[in-house]
Parts: C-alpha cells; sequence; structure tokens
C-alpha cells in the first residue's frame, strides 16, 4: 500500500507517523529493550529515555515532568482521568459534543448514579459559560470539556472556561480532552488553569498505542490499572518505552512547527473553503476563527455521505463521515444532532482533515472530483 | 547500547524483540497506518491486519478469534477480566504469589468491600485444591490463579484447577494470569476450562505496549476503557495496530519453536542447577518439574541479592532481584515470604530468567563470576 498520489485528508482519525518516530520506535525496540523499572544499568538505560520523554512532553504544555503519566492511549487518558475523581454523591459535568471515550464515560458513570450535567452547544459547538457557571455546584469535582471537537472542529476558549471554574469552586476540576489539538494549537495548562488534560500520540504522527495524562500537582486520581505501580503508582504496567519516545519525538516536532503548520493549513482551509462554495448545495459546518484549520466538515445536500465518501475513495482521496471510532457503528453524529443541524445536511457531511503535508494541488483535485461526483449522485437521485 | 558479550537472564522482567517482531512494527507503522476503524481502505487494510493477528493468537490458544480481545498489556488484561465481572456482593478467589497486577488488584476491590479469599500455597508454591474447592461459595464469581509464577517459576495445573472449579460452580469464572507461560508451556483453554486468560507481548520477545486477553463466548466483561466502541464494545480506543501485528508474530514463532525451545532451556536450567551446587551456602528455589525451566530462583545465604545482582552487572550478567516491578519499591518479596523462606534466604535471591538465546557457555562464565563473588562478598561480610 503506497501513498504516493493517494490523498490522505482523515488525519483527525490517525496519522502517518513521522519517519523519525519509527526510526525512534526501531532503534529503542533494538537497542533500549530493558524493563524501565529493573534496577540493572539496561533498565536504568531505559528509564532515562522514558524521563527524557517526559520531560518532552511537560515543556510542551508548560508544566513540570513529575506531572507527567504516560497511558495507552487518548482513550485511556480520558477515562483515567473522569474516573479517576468520581466517588459517591459527586456531581460531574461535561458537553453535548465529547469524544465518545469522554461522553460514553460520563453515560456509564449516569448508570452508576453519578450526579451528571450535559452542557449545551450554540450551533457552532460553543458551550455557553453562564450555563457552565450556574451548574457547577459544591459536589461538583469535575469539569470535562474537549478543546477541539473532533467531528467540527470547534475551539473552546479553554483558557475563559478555566477561569469560570475557578472562579466558581476551589472543588472542581478542570480536564480537557486535547487529543485533536495538542501539536496544534498552543496549549499552556497554567494560563488555562487546567487540571487535567489528555493527549494521543497517533494523532500527531505519533505511534499508535500512547497517550499521556497531565495531573496537576498535588492531585491524586484512583489509578484504572493497578499492579506493579509504575508511573507514581497512578498507571501500573510495564512501561511502552519505545512508543513513548515515538509520542515525545513527535512532540517536538510537532511544536517546533506549531505555528508555521497552523498558518500552512489555515490557508489550504481557506483554500478549500473557497472552492467549494463553486460547488452548488454545499454547506460548511466550520468556518471561521473559531474552528481549528486541521478540520473541515461540510454537508453535500442531497447525498449520502457514506456513499460520496467511498465515491472518494475510488479516486484515491481518504475522508471521514464522522468520527473514525463510531463510523463503524452507523450511529448518527450526536455532535451534528447537537449543533442543530437539518437531517439532510447531518446525512450528507464529509470531514476532510488536515495535516502539514497536505497541498493546494491536492485540493485542487478533491474539488474536481467533487465536482464530477456531485453532478452525477445528484443526477442518480434524481 | 549492544548486547553482544552481555548476558541477559532477566527475561522474565522484558525480552528483546525479534527482528521478525521490528520489521513488521515497522512495516505496518510505515505502510498501514489507517484506523481500523476508518471506513475507507486504508481502514479496511489495518483492520485486515488485526484480523490475522487475532486469528493466530486464536489459534495459539485453541480458541476462536472471535474470543480474542487486545489490551494494551499484560495489567491492563489482569485489571480488565478480573473488575469486570466484580459487581456489589460477589465473592472472588485468588492465591498469595500472584503478580501484583492481580494481587493489588483483589486488595483494591477488597477495600470496596468486596469478599475475598486468598488461597495459601506450599513451600513449592502450589495452591491447595481442597482450600480452593472450600472457598469457592453460591456468591463466588471469579477464581484467578496465575498459569506460571514470575518469581519462582511455579507451575499451577490449570487443566485440575478447572475442573475443581467447574464441578464445583457453574457461576465461578476461571481466569488465568498466562503472562509467563503464554509462548513458553502449551496452553489449551478449553482443556482447561478456561474462561478467562491474559497474556502479554513484552515477556514473548513481542512489542511493550500490547497484550490480549481471551474471554470464552458468552462471557461479557464490563469494560475497562469505555469509548469509540472498538474489541467489540470491551475495549475502546484505535487499535494498536503495529504492536498486536508484532505480537501475533513473536506468539507465531515462539509456538513453532515451543517444544524445542522448552527442552532447550530445561537442558540449560539444570546445567546451571548442577554447577551451581558446587557453590557453598546456595539454595535452588525452583528446582524440579512442577517450575518453568524459564526461571531459577536461587538464595545466596549470607549475601544481599541487591547487591550480587550490581555486582553481576559489573560483569555484563543482567538479572533481577524479583520482578522488575516491585524491584524499585524495595518491597519484601510477597511470594518468597508466602512459599515459607526464611528470612536469609529471602535477603540473598536472586531470579535468572532465561530465553532460547541464552547458552551454557554463558552459564560457564556466570558460574565463575558467581564464585569468584561468593567467595568475596562472604570475605567482605566477616
Amino acid at each position: 500500500m503506497e501513498l504516493n498520489n493517494e490523498i490522505y485528508m482523515d488525519n483527525s482519525a490517525t496519522t502517518k507517523p513521522y519517519e523519525e518516530v519509527i526510526e525512534a520506535v526501531v532503534d529503542i525496540m533494538r537497542n533500549y529493550y530493558g524493563n524501565p523499572s529493573s534496577s540493572h544499568s539496561y533498565g536504568l538505560k531505559s528509564e532515562k529515555k522514558l524521563n527524557e520523554s517526559r520531560e518532552i512532553i511537560a515543556r510542551t504544555l508548560n508544566c513540570s515532568k513529575e506531572e507527567i503519566v504516560f497511558t495507552s492511549g487518548g482513550s485511556e487518558s480520558n477515562n483515567f482521568l473522569i474516573k479517576g475523581f468520581v466517588k459517591r454523591n459527586v456531581h460531574i459535568i461535561t458537553s453535548k459534543i465529547e469524544h465518545a471515550s469522554v461522553l460514553n464515560t460520563f453515560k456509564e458513570l449516569e448508570n452508576q448514579k453519578i450526579r451528571v450535567t450535559y452542557l449545551d452547544t450554540d450551533h457552532k459547538g460553543q458551550i455557553n459559560l453562564e450555563q457552565l457557571s450556574n451548574s457547577i455546584n459544591k459536589d461538583t469535582v469535575l469539569v470535562s470539556i474537549m478543546h477541539v471537537n473532533n467531528e467540527i472542529g470547534t475551539i473552546q476558549d479553554i483558557n475563559l472556561i478555566g477561569k469560570v471554574i475557578k472562579e466558581k469552586s476551589i472543588r472542581a476540576k478542570f480536564h480537557v480532552d486535547a487529543i485533536q489539538s495538542y501539536g496544534k494549537l498552543p496549549i499552556d495548562v497554567k494560563k488555562a488553569n487546567i487540571d487535567l488534560l489528555s493527549i494521543s500520540g497517533h494523532k500527531i504522527h505519533g505511534p499508535k498505542g500512547v497517550g499521556a495524562a497531565y495531573i496537576k500537582k498535588g492531585l491524586n486520581p484512583m489509578p484504572l490499572i493497578i499492579g506493579g505501580g509504575q508511573e507514581r503508582k497512578l498507571r501500573s504496567g510495564t512501561e511502552n518505552v519505545p512508543a513513548i519516545v515515538g509520542l515525545s519525538i513527535a512532540a517536538e516536532i510537532k511544536h517546533k512547527k506549531l505555528k508555521d503548520n497552523f498558518n500552512k493549513v489555515l490557508a489550504l482551509k481557506n483554500y478549500f473553503i473557497k472552492k467549494l462554495k463553486e460547488i452548488e448545495g454545499v454547506k460548511i459546518n466550520s468556518d471561521g476563527d473559531s474552528y481549528s484549520p486541521y478540520i473541515l466538515n461540510v454537508s453535500f445536500i442531497g447525498v449520502k455521505g457514506e456513499v460520496l465518501l467511498h465515491a472518494l475513495e475510488e479516486r484515491n482521496i481518504y475522508t471521514s463521515t464522522g468520527s473514525a471510532c463510531s463510523s463503524k457503528l452507523q450511529e448518527k453524529s450526536h455532535i451534528l444532532q447537537a449543533i442543530g443541524l437539518k437531517e439532510d445536511e447531518i446525512y450528507g457531511s464529509i470531514r476532510f482533515s488536515f495535516s502539514e503535508f497536505n497541498t493546494e494541488k491536492e485540493v485542487d483535485y478533491v474539488i474536481k472530483e467533487l465536482k464530477n461526483l456531485m453532478t452525477f449522485l445528484r443526477r442518480l437521485k434524481k
């Protein structure tokens, strides 16, 4: 399977690992395979790699390395950081447009009689800060809000949200699912009053099967995985050193180029939108400053997203109808419903998600194919 | 860090990945990076790799591929399979010599008012089948017994244990922590009446950060990680395809050579033991058919294990004083206590753990160095 001449615009589902990441994974697998918990030098050498990686991740978030715990990925980080603070009789808050690993965790906790508030969002996917403030009570232990939405790309104002939470409560912890924003948008956990944050490796050209959790100093979530006491007893299991090092390398590359990539991808997205507007019956669901440049959600009215996806695929263009996680389950996107899209808009929606490797030339090709396809598919329907 | 001229006898802590495994991980990272949950062909190609791996693992255990769920490793598998069946008012059983990821999970559940029975073992680490049978009651939902002990290598008779459990209860599930036995000893989940089983990649020259859980058809543990519904909704999170494929390749190699390796390593262990007996004040803690050939636990009376470990390390010999997981915590081995070793026997214990790559020549060198060291260290003490 070669990527040459193939246009991959599904980078919010997963990304191609950087060559630097692949090389690091190989190097660690081959030459630093010791168990970081072993007392001998093989172990210590692996532990050193682990701590270097921890320091790199900490630097990107403006926290200290003791505040970083490595996990098996974004879903584990979200599960761990949310469940880790839930005891009987507490109250927790999230929004209606969170990723399944947050939303389904909240639903599960709700089934266990935990009180839950699901914040509404406006048509742009923004939560209402007044509703947030009013929802926080003396029992609220956690507010979980994603930084960038995975389907439509809405950027929540985490600095403002953190401020609202801290003004209202000294007990409520602020958890940010940063899986779609980390390495793409600047994050400063101190500035935003973030207590807990989740990141994932494979969304930033790092390895699959690895993620991290930022846990503000002094906080002690209950571990999800209990055992040998690794990661300050917060996450047991032999540390996945190759993938952790790979994650740190991806994070480093991403943060060095963060601003350049942001501008490059933003220009690409705007170019894409300009061209899309030439096509009839197209509704852009993520246009403007309040959306991540990396995500472009579009409704093609009168066409089924799934059909369009496969037609594009035949032309070597890889996209998504929603998040990868739920695309196989064929459920109607809870996010597109929450922002109030109409039935036919949900029905015909496609997510293009970019990396710094996408080009205008690719967009030109996609637009050309889209124009042909739309004419064909709409004619077919009549 | 080169392994040439270095003698790695800490294979129960972790192993060096096979070159075939490393190459597969690279190939998948580079050429099959799609998200298996994506609807397009990139996703489908990854999903195909995933299912091929699942089939390979299933074949090694004599189960069907629908009964295999991939996880981030042995600790997660153990946590998931145990906690997945625990509700209020149930009773669960384990032994006193389990790995920390089982034992500490049981202790945590006990703190949450779950009734727990910890079975005693004899001086060889064998559980008592009568005590097991007597402990099972109408509320017992789970019996968790490790196949091969990680510190002393005791092999439990899982066929017999499975029989005892099933004779006594139709409700009690039999969970086997097979992390130290998988790929080294034959396992047939049907023959042994096993309902749940945990395996780990990095103990069999596979990748770190990956493991599997066998879950007998019809059983539905609560997931530990909730989200996008991957792995039949039992384990959410984007599947770690490179590591999963790497695990399946390691499993395949291990099982092809299982018998040959077993005999080879057994001969090596017996040779080692014969030579060790030439040294004064040495007690072999894992000699005989009821122990895995891969693990040799020895007490060097009058010498501190930790000191000996570092002295051996200076001579390029890598061993362990116990399990890697707890070696940094400097706790006294609960396993050596449970089998009734005396204080000075625990104090002076070293675990040599083998792979098929260890040789008699290496053993000769280790014995030579041990003889010198023991003379020196004991003289030092006087």
